[in-house]
């Protein structure tokens, strides 16, 4: 047991490529510079939160969180329970998700954290990160992927995202962030 | 930011003495050796993970998680976001609680831990700490505490203790801990 409970934080998405459906991940696979990479450096620490910062979508307290699940994990490895997923474009970060087992759980995990950069989304890069996750959650056995987020109209966009990804709301809890700003608990299930 | 997110494993609670109404927390008070106390101490390293075994309800990565919530206090401090109440008869731990505001929450608390000692159950003593939890979360300003256990009918007395003690069933997250194994998530308004 290494994790933080980020899982309460809302891991929003400002990602809002796929809604319109503008674009696809296909589109993705026709721009060559775009590369994967599991591994976290040093390096991603300013990167992501410079990325984070740049959606202009999450608060300061959530900017650390995002950044400290990257200094768990540079600390403590896998033993963190934090995977990550970075999409680069050169050597550039254009956007990266956290996930990982949910602790006490036989197959459940969570995500943690996806986001993409403002100036890249409509690209089709959300969708192509939550894809790379669920096949890294499917190699490891797991068969359910949540994930929390506001149910306050601003995030909308979000839970659209979360929708178009396969996840469907399976709870909300009323007034969980602060009165009048409830949790709503998305999940997707792999195994169907 | 600093907390694990043991709200993910189900804090059971053992203390079944408020069900069938043999006892209340007036019991408690008519025997003078229990005192409370706030304070953790490096001792209560070795006496939590003794009394939650004890309980013969939790499995060993869930006794693995109580004790690493004493050691994260013990090496941060308040930091660590994880707060404790200790009820003890002498110089014995006879039970305790452990709880925390919820991060990137306004005034959300949760319960992680309460459990009793198996032989002083049916005392009131786990009405007693939970009253105590309450007491200390109004005075830090909180509004709702939430706490998860097991959909499964070995919970039951536990679902009972949450009810009998003011939480409703908020939510049901299916297969959550396991196929067959929901997560059960309570909250007591406490600004009602």
């Amino acid at each position: 047991m290494s994790q933080k409970h980020v899982g309460w934080a809302p891991p929003t998405e400002n990602d809002v490529d796929n809604i319109g459906g503008q674009t696809s991940a296909s589109s993705v696979e026709s721009c060559p510079p775009y590369t994967l990479r599991d591994e976290v450096t040093p390096a991603d620490r300013d990167a992501v939160r410079q990325l984070v910062e740049r959606t202009g979508f999450f608060r300061s307290d959530e900017v650390e969180i995002a950044v400290e699940l990257v200094d768990e994990r540079l600390a403590r490895g896998p033993a963190s329970g934090y995977y990550f997923v970075f999409t680069e474009l050169g050597d550039a970060l254009a956007g990266y998700a956290c996930y990982g087992p949910t602790a006490c759980t036989e197959s459940s995990f969570d995500l943690y954290w996806i986001a993409v950069d403002p100036k890249l989304q409509g690209r089709g890069l959300g969708r192509q990160l939550m894809s790379e996750v669920e096949a890294r959650v499917r190699g490891a056995g797991g068969t359910r992927i949540y994930v929390d987020t506001s149910g306050r109209p601003q995030y909308q966009p979000t839970r659209t995202f979360y929708e178009r990804n396969g996840f469907h709301c399976e709870a909300v809890l009323r007034d969980f962030y602060a009165p009048g700003d409830d949790r709503v608990i998305y999940v997707k299930c792999l195994c169907e």
